[in-house]
This record gives structure tokens, C-alpha cells and sequence, in this order.
């Protein structure tokens, strides 16, 4: 057993309830890695669960928030064969995150790629992890295609922006902020689209006539007609967000003519045996392109974690571009 | 040219308006085969062509329906090499199916299987590469997974009742009759749900507590709710019919939960290169199961093509259980 500190959501509210106190951490078990947590990325999910709006899974605590972390292998379990003590390494998890210690199964961790500090290792599973499985495991976005990325400027956005970069996928990118905008065209935004009022097909079909073979839907419903409205046969749609709202009425007779595909994603619920294929993959295939500095975490800032609530704060009031760090 | 005689739609309206006239057929060019058809399936969307509501693709005769056939090869155009005069062929088409003749692609067509008599071939191909096409080509349907099929007792139904049973699935099936599903158990159906009223999640989540793994919706809007209600974690959706209507609010909420996939698909607008490659497939891997005999064409009666109205009357009551067949 571990004495820890954490992040602790004293009750829901605002960012005022958040506290940092004493915690318990077990020690690795068979398999398993504790890690000597540096910094943990914030993520919209957080300021939910502050809030009382997304409870954490079953089996994981309830009360600590952090999605992600970067740190330092502490102590390493029995049988545990990938890592070592004094290696650095990164991971999303189901909650728990914003910790000092926390314990991980070793096939859930990714290494560090050489060159990213490890402090800024913390801005990057949460968001790279979700747009390559997104864009890239499930839409199976492909070379010479185009790719509608909503809030593009947002952390996601920035991450699914360079990796299809890397890829050769040309992005049409939402924002509601121009100047997002212009910052994402540094980031290689060749088609930005402002959405002061909204996104309308016409933003996107103007350029891309034959419309877009893939959309990344942070914003669901209030999306959705025109999501479909904007893809190409056979193009496929992937909502892993719904800060636009959560029904909407779906037209099938496009969804047919289209040959449309709609996929619904998330990450945190999956099981061990998922978020370890997904981490591994990521190592072997992405891992190397952080490394040959073709991709890099955007941060906005890194704070300390007494400010978390401050985080929160600027995270609630879309002033950021790109990712908030804490750190220990 | 080819003197060839043709059922005609003459207008739009009810089988009245079918008839049977001289059309001329081209020759053969590079890489086509003449087939003289022996008989052509009815489908459902032959009968709404008829009535004005589903037009043929570009490049296809409006006014001649029929989207499959089965015949003879009678001559063969430049280059052709897989099929040679007097061989036994079946394939989709996009219209101009019942003709006495018909130019497709050798690429397009399909061998018919050892042991299937000519005429009920024609019986065969749309419905069982329909169903081939969504539940295993784009649903990825495996073994030991458990498929919920609408309408099982109707063509696309049974073809897929069939081929589920082939590969270890255990398919739910619905029908609202229970005459129908009495006959669907003679073909290996094993949990039949009678849909009087329309079809309710409960009905499938009783007997399937996790819920299905792939739906085969012919419905669409009406069932779009439940379908999505009885989807398992990580279930897929096909939608290849609307008799139930086009539009419907859809959860996304619940589609993030799930991680459901929903697809929509159509055969008939697909370009040649598709086409040719589902039926190469087909021939391939579904083919020799006919001739082992596990699998068989259903169907309800073969009438001369001159009977093509009173043909759509029988489809349009919903009388029929497998498919019409009409010969020349």
C-alpha cells in the first residue's frame, strides 16, 4: 500500500469542489506496473464528472477524476515482462489519473517516445489514442481520402489533424474561433470551416463536391443531418462526442443511397483486453512517428496540480487550444 | 442485334400495366457475354418500379424490370475468358432482367450450381448475395454469434436463415406470421418471433438477455428504435429495405454506449467493379455450398413470364413464402 495524493471531487459542482487529499494505492499485482504519476492531461470528461454528469465505470474510483497520465515505473508486479523499474511511460485509464501513484496492467502502458519530455507525454494518450482508433482502426481512413474533423482545434482535433497529415488525408476542419483556425492552418489545416451559427453542408460540399469520406463527430445530433448531408458513398461517420446533444432524426433513405456507415465510439468503458490491443498497436505504429517529430502533443499550457480547479475553469470556458497538463 | 421479347412496364400503375413486347438486344462487346435467360426472380423492387416510385440507375432501361437471371450463355463477345457458349450462368443486373435476353459482363456473372436446375437459379442470386454481402462481407458476422433477421420468411430472410445456419450463427427471425415461421423452422430457424403488432426489444432480449450481435433490418424507420435497443455491445446494423418508413430519431447516446455500427447498403446502384467482385466472390466461396447442398434456392412457385402480373399481385399480397420465379 501506497500513500498518495489525489485529485478528489469532494461533491458535484463547479471547480470549487475540487480537492487535493491523501489517498491509497494497492500494490501491483501479478502482471501489473505501479507508476510514479509526473502529470495528467484534463479532458472534457473531467469537468462531466466534476459536475456529477458522467459517473466513472464500475471498479474504478469514482471520486478521483484523470483520464490519462505520463510518469515513471515505480515498482513492477510479478510476471511483468515489458517494463522496468526507472521507465518512462503513458496511458489513458478509467478515472484515477490525477493521482500521484497509480497502478496499471503493463499492457495498458505505452513507452514515452523519445524526444517528448514527460511531462508533455501526459497531454497526448487521451487524444491521439482516440483519433487513430477513430480515423484509423475503425473509419479505416486511407491515403488520398478526405477527412471532416469537427473542433478541430480542440485536443482531439489537433490530434487527428497531424496524424492525417502523416497519412497523406486531407482535412476540412470545424471551429467556432478564427483564430483556432489560423493556428490549426500551422498545424497543416489546408480547409477550415467557421461555424459561427452552426455547420451547414454547404461549408464543406462548395469545396468538396463529391463530399467527405470520413467525419469525426465530436457533437452528435445537432450535427448529424449534416454530417450525412456531407458524405461521399460509401463514407463512413465516427460520433465519439455529443456536446450537441443526443437524438436527432436519422434520414435512411441516404443512409441506404450512400451506403453510409455511422459508428458510435468510446474509449473509457472498454475492457482491458481492448484498451491493451489498442495500446500496443499505438506503440508499435504511432509511437515512432512522435519520435521522428512528425507528430507532436499541442499544449496550451501546463499547470501545477494544486490548479486544477483554475484548469477547469479555462477548459469550461473554451479558451484553450490544444491540451492542459497538470503536473506533480 | 438481337430480336428479343421483353416484359414492359407501359406506365405506372398496378400489374395491369405490364406486358410483354418485341425489344432489341446489342451484341456482345469486349469482356460480355449474351446470355439467353431462361427465367428471372421477382423482387419486391420490381413491383415499385412498376408503380413509379423506384427508377432504374442511369444507363439501365427504365421500363424492363428484373434484377436477376439465370440462362445460357449464347455467344461471347472479344476477350472473354471464364465462360464459354452453352455454359449455365446466373448473375444480378440492374434492370432488363426479364428479357429473353440479356448483355452482361463476364465478370458479373456466376456459375450456376451443380445439382440447382436452371430455372430455380434464377431464384437465387439477388437474395442470397444480398444477404452473403451484408451479414458477412459488411456485418463480419461470425461463428457462435447471433444474428435477429426481419422478415426471415421472405427471400432475403430465408437466404440468410440459410447461410447463419452454415456458419454457426443462431438467428432470431421475425415475421408477422406464424404460418411462415412454422415453415422457417423447417429451415433451421430456432427462435422465432411473431410480430403482430410490430416488433418490441423485449421480444428478442428475453431469450438473448446481452442482446444480438447483427441485425438484418429490411424495415428501417419503424424498427429503427428497437433494433438499436436490442443491439449488443458492439453490434452491427444493416439497413437494406424501408418498408417501415425512412426517418426515425436515433440515440446516439446509446450508440456510443453499445460502440453499435449501423450500415446502410443497396445493391443495385453499386458500380461494375463491385459487382464483379461480390460475384467472383460468391462463386467462390457460396456456390460449392449449393452443390454440397447445404444450401437451396426457396422457392414458392415458378409461373410462365407471360403470368409476370398476376406474379406481382401474389408478391404485393404477401402470400408468397421464398420466391417467384418466372420462365420464359
Amino acid at each position: 500500500m501506497i500513500r498518495a495524493r489525489a485529485v478528489v471531487i469532494t461533491e458535484p459542482g463547479g471547480p470549487e469542489v475540487l480537492a487535493i487529499e491523501e489517498r491509497e494505492v494497492r500494490d501491483p499485482g501479478p502482471g501489473e506496473v505501479l507508476v510514479a504519476v509526473a502529470a495528467a492531461g484534463l479532458n472534457r470528461a473531467d469537468t462531466l464528472q466534476r459536475r456529477g454528469l458522467y459517473p466513472a465505470p464500475q471498479g474504478v474510483p469514482s471520486d478521483v477524476p484523470g483520464l490519462e497520465l505520463a510518469g515513471t515505473v515505480a515498482r513492477v508486479g510479478p510476471g511483468v515482462r515489458l517494463f522496468s523499474e526507472g521507465d518512462l511511460v503513458m496511458a489513458i485509464t478509467a478515472g484515477g489519473g490525477m493521482c500521484t501513484h497509480a497502478v496499471l496492467h503493463e499492457r495498458e502502458l505505452i513507452r514515452v517516445p523519445k524526444g517528448v519530455p514527460l511531462v508533455a507525454a501526459a497531454a497526448l494518450p487521451e487524444v491521439f489514442l482516440t483519433a487513430f482508433d477513430a480515423l484509423f482502426l475503425q473509419a479505416q481512413l486511407r491515403l488520398g481520402e478526405v477527412a471532416l474533423v469537427h473542433a478541430v482545434a480542440s485536443g482531439v482535433g489537433t490530434a487527428a489533424l497531424q496524424l492525417n497529415g502523416v497519412a497523406g488525408v486531407t482535412t476540412v476542419g470545424t471551429s467556432r474561433s478564427s483564430e483556432k483556425l489560423e493556428r490549426c492552418r500551422e498545424l497543416g489545416l489546408e480547409h477550415p470551416v467557421l461555424t459561427r451559427d452552426g455547420f451547414e453542408a454547404q461549408d464543406v460540399l462548395g469545396d468538396f463536391p463529391g463530399g467527405v469520406d470520413v467525419v469525426l463527430d465530436t457533437v452528435g445530433a445537432k450535427y448529424l443531418a449534416s454530417n450525412l448531408a456531407v458524405l461521399a458513398p460509401l463514407g463512413r461517420v465516427v460520433t465519439i462526442g455529443l456536446v450537441g446533444g443526443l437524438r436527432a432524426e436519422l434520414d435512411l433513405g441516404r443512409m441506404l443511397r450512400k451506403r453510409a456507415r455511422w459508428f458510435g465510439s468510446v474509449l473509457r468503458a472498454r475492457p482491458l483486453e481492448e484498451k491493451a490491443a489498442l495500446a500496443r498497436r499505438f506503440e508499435a505504429e504511432i509511437v515512432p512517428l512522435f519520435e521522428d517529430g512528425r507528430l507532436r502533443p499541442v499544449i496550451d499550457e501546463v499547470l501545477p496540480m494544486e490548479s486544477v480547479g483554475e484548469a477547469h475553469r479555462r477548459m469550461e470556458a473554451n479558451e484553450t487550444f490544444g491540451k492542459l497538463v497538470l503536473r506533480w
